[in-house]
């Protein structure tokens, strides 16, 4: 069965919404610092394989910020940590450009360790906050040709068109495929 | 014969300037994403221990601004990669706060893994870039009482009072005292 490496709940049941039938493997994989996500991620596949000898799946979503030259980009969970989406938000509207780009790439490592990367992303604008503030940077990203930011969205209308939706439906095809 | 864990000729001189015969081990380790620099260090100690049953040590620097609430602390190379110096000045002084901490710390393991860590800080302001742009964020980083930035300075005289020196004085008596 298709294991998704993962302490995330809420990323576990957006996969199984997705993908069908996918269990869990909670254990700790190191993520490294790299701005390349597909090292990060083959990086956490390799650990992974160590507890496990099934077709797993490690997912990482990067924000890349122009008026930022890219930053937060992977690191954007320590950007969310200490500044917060609001002050994330202010920085970036600092810059005087506030254009985004929301990336999710997924990584499928086959029993034999071979690695393929599957890749959703979209883009968008950076704005106040606006909606809930329940999962990370969604009350700032406003997707192009939308008003409302990802907070604001009904959850099945940001899951129709989010960046992890696209990775994880090519991922679905590849597999269907083979 | 101490070992120094780094990839880099200039810190190995350095660390050699002030603590004799030290030898380089310069195989690839892995920087893990943490905000605590010590997580980070312990994981490079461990990976190199795979590779060196010596005495081994691993330096790190981050650079804590207050007007990003602490970044970039140890994402420091990749602010500079994307921003340069000019970039992270222009966005620590657009918060109205350009206070920053520079600290380094030196991990040192003993044959068996056991690790001690040493520390040294300086405050200062991050300022526009003066002086040459030969060494990372010299050049926006004026310490608390001088009117140069690291990068203005002599080097010996930076040497003196700067974080890594301080660091490495406290571990170079910690290794005198045993």
């Amino acid at each position: 069965m298709l294991t998704f490496v993962t302490g995330n709940k809420n990323k576990l049941a957006e996969v199984q919404a997705i993908l069908g039938d996918v269990q869990q493997l909670d254990v700790e994989v190191h993520e490294i610092q790299e701005l390349d996500p597909h090292a990060i991620i083959k990086h956490k596949l390799d650990e992974a394989r160590h507890h496990s000898k099934a077709e797993l799946i490690v997912e990482d979503t990067s924000l890349y910020c122009d008026g930022l030259k890219g930053l937060p980009g992977p690191f954007i969970k320590w950007f969310l940590k200490l500044l917060g989406p609001a002050g994330l938000a202010k920085l970036v509207i600092g810059t005087g450009n506030t254009r985004a780009t929301a990336k999710s790439i997924v990584g499928y490592s086959s029993p034999s360790g071979e690695i393929e990367f599957f890749e959703g992303r979209i883009t968008g604008t950076i704005v106040e906050p606006r909606g809930p503030d329940k999962f990370g940077w969604d009350p700032i990203f406003m997707p192009e040709g939308f008003c409302q930011t990802f907070a604001e969205m009904p959850q099945d209308q940001k899951n129709k068109i989010s960046m992890r939706r696209q990775a994880l439906d090519k991922l679905k095809t590849h597999l269907r495929s083979r």
